[in-house]
């Protein structure tokens, strides 16, 4: 996590993987949290499972857009300040991670 | 949603769509839940956007666990009653109906 | 494969899993197997890596297409058949069956 | 598509986006294609519709692979040299290109 202390620095206002659209995340993320509970209340009121199933995947693609937002703030500065600060392998590491992360999200 | 009606009937005891354990599947959507809401503390804390990407991964994982359940269920019920019922038609609009749900999970 | 003998039968015309549309699926096959080799001449060209990946995802599509197509004719006929013949042990293995090969495709 | 052309410059030993691994993608492109030819005979044959399934997901799962590879080689290099050269408009193009890559990839 060194690599993020670097990245992240000392405060809040240092935050590099969002363009001021921490807000817009956050209001992403407090709607899924909505949709997860919607998916309670179908459940509990034994609504129709194709019904649910397409609120499944509205939440999924909720999720989605959260990771490419993340993703693209995270490679428009963190993996960007390894590769300008010029340490061949720490940008590598972090080209490699980023790319993991990639992997981990087309798997689910 | 004619066919919702038929298939589950009058009250909660005639759902179909799971075998028993609606319990879980809302034990799986309250461990979501908190993984949203864990989400926005992540965010909020400004932790590292890999570590948060890894977070939204599993978010999306227990989703479509959800999703393959319900699936199941509706395949053994919902739509082995129309095809047990001999409305081919019907039969057909069901077998549909669950392939567009299963492309629609998986584009997200 | 006992189940699939009995629903695939004797010769080809007896198979099941495709609403006459065999032709089309090896019609799409043979489009994505033209895109693969597409994707080497690209790579031999050394063209952009953006057009190649969009050109992979443009296969991949064609790959689900495919899937869902099979998919919707296994559940009409082979797990139908199932369902409809009355052995509850076997129409939930079909079922089963089903599911996991949907939870392949969405980890994929 | 200048940006390719300033990326991947005169000759075969000027792409960037492979690290000496070009033949290793091709590698993997050839045995994708040989799968995808095996699902047509598998199709031909009339096997069995969830093998067919399989199949199709070890073929999708190849391609993951080879999207995978590229990305990570375009990172580090067409992204990273966008980044160095300091021209923020370009490398935010760049950025924002290869996270809409990552989208279509992920919609699939």
């Amino acid at each position: 996590m060194a690599s993020h202390e670097s990245a992240h620095g000392a405060g809040p206002e240092k935050t590099y993987w969002y363009h001021g659209d921490k807000a817009a995340i956050q209001r992403r993320l407090r709607r899924i949290e909505g949709q997860i509970r919607g998916l309670q209340r179908m459940v509990e009121d034994d609504e129709y499972c194709i019904d649910i199933l397409t609120q499944v995947s509205a939440s999924t693609k909720g999720l989605q857009a959260v990771a490419l937002n993340l993703l693209e703030g995270h490679l428009a500065h963190c993996v960007a300040e390894a590769q300008v600060q010029g340490d061949a392998a720490e940008a590598e590491a972090k080209v490699k991670e980023a790319t993991d992360a990639v992997a981990r999200l087309l798997r689910t």
